[in-house]
């Protein structure tokens, strides 16, 4: 790989739904390669991803970042509700020409990932949900108190994203503090800052996600791909309590709760959980999913 | 402790459904101690608990085991319903003066600890679900062809036994042939063996709980007791799926799955999950459930 996520260019294309969508597109991409799509988590935009995560997913692949409509950026309007940001999100892949696809969605941008799954299961060869919930699932309507004081302020500020992305640990909050070294390492053309107007509609959507209805619930027994389901095991914000519930809903799902880490495992955990996806995204399925499915 | 579960005497206690229970008895049993009752798996009586994790237990509390209705050395009828299994249990725990208690229910036997946890939680302190799984829970309309095949057949065979409660790495294979010279040690005054009737009974139990219907896995989400949901990482009767789906519906729960074991795991892992038990029954609950249950 010539060139790191912090060095990578912004790119632009417009989708038919006449949104111009910020996108970086790194790794390899050879014929046959199913390209790895990231969907982001509130209020985030494409350099809220941490660059040692990215870095190490696409040694073996290709990785997509890219602004759903309305977010940093891209144009258009944030949508208040998942539904809609799916379909805002296929437009983008579809103006990609990717017609298979590995999903890899974060937080919203995991019930993202889930609304596409469910709408166009075609598009979709794997599904990977870190820090996800199911639509309908009881105790989530809106998150925590605390929580959404410390990321939902006007200004965002590092001790809040801190506070709910990395534990009290040393070693967590060490962590945390590499990461944000590594997303602001870049300093040229850096993407726009997400609006307030993304914000509210974002936590609408999330708190809509969140009304309580059980059988809701059922909707992601029709998910029939493979799924892998990632959570740290403090997450304030999203409980890992929903990533039981998803593995005990999706038909063939496995789960791995990471040790010392809040929101922001993925990031924390980043060689460990790069390697979990690849040898997800690569491994045979029928052996892999041994203890771990229904039958 | 003066006596390993190997040499207790069988006793009888009669109730007021007229039945007379088998148990046995072991463990402190100081003022104030809440005895934990166990639930025994499908087919089992006194002698199926492996004495080494008996008496693990009851170092550190009284432990109670107990045939059910109809099942080895008690009298009456096994019944075709957990809800009347459920019933038959308060019975024995009424005869023996038990307000509260914490249960510990393996494979049916964690089928008929749920039930009562839902009708009588008052009694109910903590709640351990081994090889569990809820009512309704899709893909578990009976045992993959093959468990009911080794472990429902006329005479049980130690062979078929070993196939469902072990998993076939050699560890697992010798853990198993251990735990069944442990049951076996014993050759005065066992208890008697369960009978086909039984078989037959619990079967149909264990069918009609497996009836899909997503609405009924709700009822779980009514438990507020602390609950501590294990599961061997390679159980072939009850899937660790469903140890999961437990979890994610269950406000209080915490997961474990143990690894290289099948449905026998809390007979292989006796040690570590005896400490673990003895852990959920006695640390704090507020600080132990961080990250585990949901808000």
């Amino acid at each position: 790989m010539a060139m790191g996520y912090s060095e990578l260019p912004n790119e632009m294309i417009r989708a038919v739904n006449g949104v111009d969508y910020a996108y970086r597109d790194t790794g390899g991409d050879g014929p046959g390669v199913v390209p790895l799509i990231l969907f982001q988590h509130f209020r985030g935009n494409l350099d809220n991803w941490d660059p040692a995560l990215i870095d190490a997913l696409a040694v073996g692949r290709r990785v997509v970042t890219f602004d759903n409509a309305g977010i940093g950026g891209s144009t258009g309007t944030t949508p208040d509700t998942v539904e809609q940001m799916a379909r805002d999100a296929l437009a983008f892949i579809a103006a990609m020409e990717f017609s298979q696809a590995d999903l890899l969605g974060f937080s919203i941008g995991s019930f993202v990932a889930q609304q596409i799954a469910l709408m166009r299961p075609a598009l979709v060869r794997r599904l990977i949900l870190a820090s996800s919930a199911p639509q309908g699932g009881a105790g989530m309507h809106g998150w925590a108190p605390e929580v959404i004081a410390a990321v939902g302020a006007p200004q965002p500020n590092p001790e809040g994203y801190l506070g709910v992305f990395f534990t009290q640990s040393a070693t967590s909050r060490q962590a945390g503090q590499d990461a944000l070294r590594r997303m602001f390492a870049r300093t040229q053309d850096r993407d726009k800052a997400t609006t307030w107007a993304t914000r509210v509609a974002q936590y609408d959507a999330v708190c809509t996600w969140g009304n309580p209805q059980h059988a809701l619930l059922q909707r992601v027994s029709a998910i029939d791909m493979p799924v892998f389901i990632a959570n740290g095991d403090s997450d304030p914000m999203i409980l890992p309590h929903y990533s039981h519930l998803l593995a005990g809903l999706i038909p063939h799902a496995r789960i791995k709760i990471y040790p010392d880490s809040a929101h922001g495992f993925l990031f924390q955990h980043h060689a460990e959980f790069a390697a979990d996806v690849e040898a997800f995204l690569t491994e045979d399925q029928t052996a892999a999913l041994i203890g771990c499915g229904s039958r």
